[in-house]
């Protein structure tokens, strides 16, 4: 099969710039079967994603350096990928696993392209589903909010400590956090910039924080909703990728409203995580270029 | 015509509450074309909302005295009203008139059974649209943002003196903030509580106070909503009605999200309005029962 | 745990219904915890539905015999149901199964009160996932399309005729299908009248028949949909549950299509299944009402 | 201020394309501001649109000429047109105005980019917000569908004949029926072939012809729709632009269901033109691809 790739760039916006790029992936025998772009009039940078056909053999590596003058003129971040490489995964859960099961089935029947080499949970009630679906399942238990806080602090460090060998041991590539219910240290979080995407279950900026559903209901709001972000290290403050929302009636408790949330949650999560894999997702200063 | 009534009430929950209103109602003759009730678990309150036809000739005013024995016994607030006659309204705007000519349309095409008897605004424009739909206008000018404190103060005071007389004088049942951009005094709110609807211009509770699009542009939000709800003395907190959204994109900057908003802001504002008109709204401790 | 009973009712709209009824049930000590009624203009027919606590030692079968007088009189077709009994279900597959893991999901973490007895499909492949669930899998193959005229109908009346044996002896409630994609016998679907439903992958009545996907895509929509359905013998003619529908875009294929669409699949077949077993559905005329 | 230019192009899809049409655009000075294209697997074909702005002094008629041999290399169908020029626009109404009055509103306050210089109605209607508008207004009666058969057609032929009149001397551009409930004939359909955009009452292709709300309330579907398409002259078959539905329930009857189609029909025909009005609409054998 002919080599397909997807090239990510942005720089500052200037004259000449597609004419350039597209002349030089057309001389190495490129086919545009796609193109994004974007000039952000704010901050004057400019945006682009390609999806390109190898009409010849071609190698990665050779697109790689034979773009590098092109970069370097115009101050390009350029990121070429292999479109047929699917992206390696490691999903962290705690108790509740709708986003799970959702994400492994979507895996299964090709709708998310992806490996998923790796599931953690703080629980271990999804251990049946990671066997089920042949992924190594890793149980690493926290101490609970009732401990002291020296235990606490000590199971969590050990915990990430734990998590941090085997996402580099397996080569992890994506950190999906499909209700993940622990905080990531801020060292984590920096380490994994841009790499790590969560599901809130609320529509941000509302209700931020615990009990998203609970919150939702005390303000009678008329509408709950689901947020996908990247993860930074001011909490449920990172760029946005996702969001969706149901409407909800007066009668409708807070049990009511945290299962039809489930839905939402299964539904962003899979949409930001399907952009991401497809490399359609460029950050922006705080915010997300979606490029679908 | 045949008097139609609708009746809501609302007390503490108790066994026979239902079967002794209908028993009732049955017994004035009325036959019962709509009913909604809900009983709220948390406070142990009991609403609900029947829609009535009188078979024989009835009064309203007959109605609620035989009715007030049932009404005594349970502890009720029972409200009787004629299903027939229409509100009279006023609407208060400011600079954007869209909300107020969906309005008078909707008015005029028999989709909101109201009389407007009154459009106020602190600006000048709107003035041609209501001389068209025939309906008195009155330009209460404002002392600008740049004037200086005590000058403001004394200027709104007496805007809303004017406008209490100009409501006074039509009998007004409930005031409408059609996009109106000025914050009514707590007492002016205190006495028309429950008879005044706002439309904010965000999902509440995201996005309070001033210029909520371009809050919501700058956080790279993914949906752009709008609210209406009761007016309450604490700033875009009070009981909320309606709400909608609508998909926002990366490319889409604050000018295009605020024309996009203003559908939203039509549709959310006409939805709860009509609620209203039907008496199909309920308070509930700072949350609205719709029976929609 | 006391007695939680639905009682569902249809009759001539006629004065006093409403009162007479809530009368006996306060008089047998029946709580009312939800309610809901229409009476229908066109046919003149009234629906009712009611939830009821027992606040004393009560059985179904002295409520049903306590209540035969009013039905009597009034000409009524009432149901007593037991709240909490959930009701037995026999699930259809083919070869696509992403709606029925969504229903074992579902049901596994509580959203739907129900027990699947059984999984029937003319392939194999879910095999896995019923095993897994702990419930009794039948493959039952029918000849394919490719068979000669007799030996499929040979095939498909065993194959009914298993299924019908598996239905009783299970004693089945409700039949879903949950993307099963062979056509039942006009005996079969009368026998269970009211009692099978399905999922159609269209925005019915648009792309009845097969490969609706396939249709939409050339017709070039620019919303593809989901329709759950009770099943009469008319193919996709029976009444309409519950409908939603997702936007596409040009650049969307048939493959992107039918991925996007399985999840309106999921969510338009549990919305209907759940909204069936808590039984919100009364049957009018072709159409059905739903006391959502 | 400088020239803004948009081209829209489409041709066999073929190597090189893109680097040649943008270097040219490059060479002329023409910055892109905005950029889509797709290429079609079905047929083979490529469709392009590209905002620019003009950095130098420029002519559309130069840059067309300059255009032409890529054009022609290439076989492209190519256009250019000046993106700050409002597009001429006709609209035609009948008896329900609530088309009619959003667009005008949308005109006034700069979303919809356009100059109306004609309203055309077989009622009198409409005169006052034609006026009030400032725009001409004709009122062309047809003989009613009680009049015989000859009359019909004479009249019919005869307001065809004066409304192409108008719409020449007016050198209109783009015709919208804005619920014009009288079928156009075959010759005026084909003289202005995607040029005229109408709004349909349902979600085609269901509920083609007559009064689709009663066929909808009739079949008891769970949403209502409306339909933005190109005419073309098999009623109710051209090219879909835009479509969006709103749920329904069972207590609404056909007059309900007709008062809230209006709003989805204002949204859907809102939005179809503004696509059009910015050229982000190109015809692709049958279907439309919207490059919004």
């Amino acid at each position: 099969m002919a080599l397909r790739v997807i090239l990510c760039l942005s720089c500052d916006d200037q004259p000449g710039l597609v004419a350039r790029v597209t002349a030089q992936l057309f001389q190495e025998g490129l086919n545009i079967e796609e193109s994004h772009q974007f000039g952000d009039a704010e901050s004057g940078q400019f945006f682009m994603r390609i999806k390109l056909a190898a009409q010849k053999k071609l190698s990665l590596a050779a697109l790689r350096r034979n773009f590098q003058p092109i970069a370097a003129r115009f101050g390009m971040r350029a990121h070429f990928s292999d479109a047929d490489e699917k992206m390696r995964v490691a999903i962290l859960v705690s108790k509740w696993d709708h986003c799970l099961m959702d994400l492994l089935h979507r895996q299964r029947t090709g709708r998310l392209p992806m490996q998923v080499r790796l599931i953690v949970s703080n629980h271990a009630n999804a251990r049946p589903l990671a066997r089920q679906a042949g992924i190594a399942f890793h149980h690493i238990p926290i101490a609970p909010a009732s401990a002291d806080a020296k235990t606490k602090a000590s199971s969590k460090r050990k915990a990430e400590a734990r998590l941090q060998r085997l996402l580099a041991k397996e080569r992890i590539q994506l950190v999906v956090l499909a209700r993940y219910m622990q905080i990531l240290s801020a060292e984590f979080v920096a380490a994994w910039e841009g790499r790590i995407i969560n599901i809130h279950h609320s529509f941000l900026p509302s209700f931020k924080g615990a009990a998203p559903y609970r919150q939702a209901f005390a303000r009678g709001v008329k509408m709950i909703g689901a947020t996908a972000h990247y993860v930074t290290a001011a909490l449920d403050e990172g760029p946005i990728i996702a969001q969706d929302v149901v409407p909800v009636r007066h009668d409708m408790n807070v049990q009511t409203m945290t299962q039809m949330g489930w839905e939402i949650e299964q539904r962003v999560l899979a949409r930001a995580l399907g952009w991401h894999l497809d490399r359609r997702i460029l950050l922006n200063n705080g915010k997300t270029i979606v490029f679908s």
